[in-house]
């Protein structure tokens, strides 16, 4: 089974956008071919790891910079999801990652965030970043546009 | 052995580059887990398809946008990489993703062009397309920023 | 009087959304502050233009790179306006600007186009450009989500 | 004379960065074109203050958003310039702008940063707020890449 939830902190107390969530997340199988585990998952806020393997490496052997951008579309497009009623779900009008470093590290945290909300569009923002000894580094950092589907 | 270089049309006359992309493009392993053929690639673009496939997925069965990402990310990165002499290459500053439709299809197409070649930066577009009966839809259309490092 | 839309060609044919422009456009007054003229105005396609003046120069003596995403914006906002019916309006949820050259130039011209319609987003696209003895320098080029409102 | 910056509080130690930045400012006519002060310049940090004007608004009465872009932009090349030795300065590559409120208000404030310092790029942000009893609004947010010119 997937490995995706496991473990998963979840701080909604909804427990229908919860239940709603949980079928959303496990049908997503691209999240699942990468790795990808959510690590918590709150009103506006998500966040997530993921293990490097070889599969994700590019030419000089970092993290696919198509990887990165997708921990930024996922954890961003989830936290908008959380925000919304049962009748409504999000899609990625837009995204605009900046790469600010090469992605060399063993695991990547990405954690995304409704910055400003509303009724047509959420903006989000998220990135990605690696922990050395405690320290953050930001690997990318996305802003994206998502759009509510009714 | 990769299919990624599979029956590509090659554009380049100048064998050293050729050369260059080959070793670039096999190394890549990311491209190859998604399963992208690079269809043609000549002096500033580069053509690319992908066979839809389960695992590519997202959670309403569409092609996910993170791939989608990925393949704009590629085919625009390489095709300024087919412009630089042998002592530099490019990194992915930032680039920006729209998408136009949701990703249903059994083949997508990429292809990526430089806009506006540079010293230090190469400004690139890209898009990816379905092809219904010879008709051309725009799934999703990307700008990016292309860094030359030496 | 407002030279703004002085010696415009129109090639709308409905001449409610024709008279629903011009009211938009000479109640816009920052266009007028900076000088701008709309050359043409069609169906999902503007253009403009703007005499270089001192007050637009930036610190190196070029057009303000502000002035020039302004362009861009107006252009794209007024191709996604000729589609709308008169019960709506776009406002630009995003803007991303590309600048490719220094805008240096007596006259610059700005083109925008919706690349992508759509019930709630029109994805347009816009350039800025000079002309020297016919030929044309795009000095920057614009992605843009307007948003329709009801 | 001009009032850009009449009242600066200056952050800098420097004097000769000091001494460039002011030359840069001043010779920058549209900012002083749209009536933009300096509040305060530090390193890395750039913050200004517009008074709203009637030839500042767009149709719906709000500022334009091209002033708002103009604002991001601004802040944000000035927050990269601040880190540069004397033989380098910055020009924008590119700048995406996200528009988060109409822009109402009898003074409106910007804020930029650099969010990651290169050699070869500086990744700034910025934003654009307004001040209602001390509460801050943002109105729109900018991620830019600034590249250094030697």
């Amino acid at each position: 089974m997937s490995e995706t939830l496991k473990g998963t902190i979840w701080l909604l107390s909804d427990p229908e956008i919860v239940d709603r969530m949980v079928k959303k997340i496990i049908s997503n199988r691209f999240s699942d071919y990468i790795g990808l585990r959510y690590t918590s998952i709150g009103l506006g806020v998500v966040e997530a790891m993921l293990p490097m393997q070889d599969n994700l490496r590019q030419q000089n052997d970092f993290l696919h910079g198509g990887v990165t951008a997708t921990l930024c579309d996922i954890v961003a497009g989830f936290a908008a999801y959380t925000l919304l009623p049962v009748t409504e779900q999000v899609v990625t009008a837009e995204i605009k990652v900046s790469y600010y470093h090469p992605a060399i590290g063993d695991v990547f945290y990405a954690k995304g965030w409704v910055e400003k909300p509303g009724k047509k569009l959420h903006f989000c923002e998220s990135e990605v970043y690696t922990l050395n000894d405690g320290v953050r580094k930001v690997i990318a950092k996305a802003t994206a546009s998502m759009i509510v589907i009714r």
